[in-house]
């Protein structure tokens, strides 16, 4: 009775083309956290489901992996890396303020999964705990445009609001503050529904016998009149250079005063960009941009890739001064964002800017003969000493079969070493990349000269 | 309402300073493993229970987070990476043989914790699919010899035995095969309870009323005879250099010619070793090295730190011809070992192997006053780009306050530029490795100078 070998829907595997891909991918996103002096955490995947379904609105618990420990206590996976943030930061008193840490790790969602959406996929997350100073937000969006970049992406757009201004919007308007965050959520529908549809939203209403605020979030109707739906659409049509923007911004709060502490924010961002070598084209403010996550307070980010528009974001995130206070009671400033690496791979794959490699070996070295073996392996010792990366063939197939291995595999490099060669203590050394006529295709070296030879095929 | 900030028993977080060292022994495992051909995979942690459960005997049950999909599937989070990789093979025909993976990745287990003991641990396995080569198993021992080594490691022994030769002794001894897990799992416990209590546990009698072989494995009675034990305790105490015990274990089975398969496979692995550079005394045959787990089929590998014996195996693994095939129906030989992270890294703590920093950052720029902030994230940007993993203090604490920052976290280079300097386009270099009164502790330098001043301070 045999089982069968399947994957359960929404979850995926990582061949090793990809796998190779994928990990180049994170170590250069690594190698620019660390540029900017971040450090590394992990956490577990599992956590209590308090300190899980505490952080988030009511809607959350239902897309948590739930069950129980071996102890019987309500446990859950993971659902992003903000909230183990919060908790680390809650449980050790002892890490530095301002702690700067990075966290790559497997995230999970009992969601329905769509194209290019998975149940568990990886975060590359940073944040600045424990400043409120607008210089972290800053560094948070240029650390996310420097890792874009790294990366070799270079058509892409940060979107910068403030959590702040839209809050001054709902105030100015006098909308009814426990539905501050279903407007933040419909805004957040904009791209893919489009005005007219997000406008409807907003102004539909829902059965007048309910209380629309004791139905789950997903199910309340806001019922804006149409004059307060028409003063949003004017406020997210705001759109220019970012210094117009913070103008006209200026503009429509004249009559709100209290809106200008979020103004000032978002202006004290954008003033700094330039120094951090961030063009001014790359990040702007953007008035629609939301973000559906509850506990967002200041600035808000997304990024777009412009030669993908129907993706999403691919790295986002903002200013959550409240969470950490979940756990302690006492509020603790925090800002970042967070790479969605499934999501940015499979962009980076369309936009052909990842190189498809199914081995990491340099050098292949064949077995001619059983009989030789002693040779072979002691060969394949001293490349790998010397710092190649070598395989020996594995297994007694013919040469030929062999040779199509390393031909499938892409391994630039193939070593063959017959009796003639042995006995003259020689190798035949074959350079895949040269073309089949090429005169050096395959050649005989000795030892002495076998290493910068392999040297100058790999360069 | 404040939630509290707990960790589930058995699980555990890695703090800035412990993660640092930890990601840079993954790397270092990483480079040996490609160093020799592996390429990477990477699977889901959530498979489908029969998946997960189909593979070992009945007792691995218990051991598995379970829960429901939300398609309502049986699933589980894996307790291994083999399972995976079998699952894997089975399902993409398209991948090669042989094919060379390695998997580093988190494992969870339901069991009780104990010290060292956790629910939720990392693996790094390495394996070989698709040849019956004793080459392949060879590479396995010598790919754990010289990981152990990168690592700084110097005083380990690999020890080797082979399940053919094991089975030889129960078909010598004419013990029932049912009872041959039972057997080996009892030799497993040798190192812990020694070899009196062994021989007890091998001969001890059930009630005579229960048929034994209906039991689960841990509540089992083997009831071997006086001399049957006897027989088992001579074999496992044969000792000496591996010729020795090679020519031991020939006398020993000698009225017995089936035996033969076994002993001429540990004799190969043994014979090629020292050409890749193993120090004969590194890897020594050990005839009571059984491992616990039922899908071994051959060679099998441990490995003790002689630093920490009480620590059990870092590194072990074995041939297992059976596994895939429980997959297709077919079976498909391979063979591989897994270090277990958590325990590793725990013993090279003790051994004083790592080295504990809490930063990253080589260069820490102060903040004199928040009004000069342009000029310090000019000057950061520019650190950055010119390669120094850079940090601007956040926050607006006084100068002596980031110092004693920079000083908590062993950030060697410390850039601190008052308004003196900054007229001047100058900074003054502070050298935390310097003894408080050495002459250039703090040093004013010059635009120009200061790249070449800190890589000099950096050296």
């Amino acid at each position: 009775m045999s089982v069968d070998p399947r994957i359960l829907r929404g979850l995926r595997d990582y061949l090793p083309a990809q796998m190779i891909a994928r990990q180049k991918m994170l170590d250069t996103i690594r190698s620019v956290y660390e540029k900017f002096g971040f450090v590394p955490i992990d956490t577990p995947a599992i956590e209590a489901r308090e300190v899980l379904t505490g952080s988030y609105g009511t809607e959350s618990e239902k897309g948590i992996f739930c069950f129980k420990d071996p102890d019987d206590n309500p446990a859950g996976l993971r659902f992003d890396l903000t909230v183990p943030l919060a908790r680390l930061v809650a449980m050790y008193p002892q890490l530095p303020r301002p702690f700067k840490r990075y966290h790559m790790a497997s995230v999970w969602r009992a969601d329905k999964p769509e194209p290019g959406r998975y149940r568990e996929f990886m975060q590359c997350d940073i944040d600045i705990v424990g400043t409120k100073s607008m210089s972290a937000d800053t560094e948070i969006v240029v650390i996310m445009y420097e890792t874009l970049t790294a990366l070799g992406v270079d058509n892409f757009l940060i979107k910068i609001n403030n959590r702040k201004v839209l809050n001054s919007l709902i105030g100015y308007l006098g909308i009814d503050t426990d539905f501050t965050h279903d407007v933040f959520r419909t805004l957040d529908k904009l791209e893919r529904l489009g005005e007219d549809e997000v406008k409807k939203l907003l102004i539909a209403k829902g059965d007048p016998a309910v209380d629309q605020k004791t139905l789950p979030p997903e199910l309340r109707c806001i019922g804006l009149s149409e004059t307060e739906a028409d003063k949003i659409m004017e406020f997210i049509s705001i759109s220019g250079d970012n210094q117009e923007v913070i103008k006209k911004l200026k503009q429509f709060f004249k009559d709100y005063p209290s809106a200008v502490e979020g103004i000032d924010e978002l202006q004290e961002i954008i003033k700094v960009l330039p120094t951090y070598g961030v063009p001014t084209d790359a990040a702007t403010i953007d008035l629609s941009i939301a973000r559906g996550l509850d506990y967002y307070t200041g600035p808000v980010f997304e990024t777009q890739l412009l030669d993908l528009p129907g993706i999403g974001s691919v790295f986002s995130g903002g200013r959550f001064d409240q969470l950490v206070g979940r756990f302690i009671g006492e509020s603790v400033p925090a800002t970042g964002a967070s790479i969605g690496i499934d999501r940015l791979f499979a962009a980076l794959e369309k936009l052909e800017l990842i190189d498809s490699r199914s081995s990491v070996t340099e050098v292949l070295v064949t077995v001619f003969s059983e009989q030789y073996l002693a040779f072979y392996q002691d060969l394949v010792s001293w490349l790998r000493h010397s710092g190649f990366k070598t395989e020996l063939y594995m297994g007694d197939e013919k040469i030929g079969k062999q040779l199509r291995y390393a031909d499938q595999q892409g391994i630039p490099v193939v070593i063959i070493a017959g009796p003639d060669e042995i006995k003259a203590d020689e190798v035949s050394v074959k350079n895949a990349r040269a073309p089949m006529d090429a005169p050096d295709k395959q050649k005989r070296v000795t030892r002495e000269e076998l290493l910068s030879y392999i040297r100058s095929l790999l360069e």
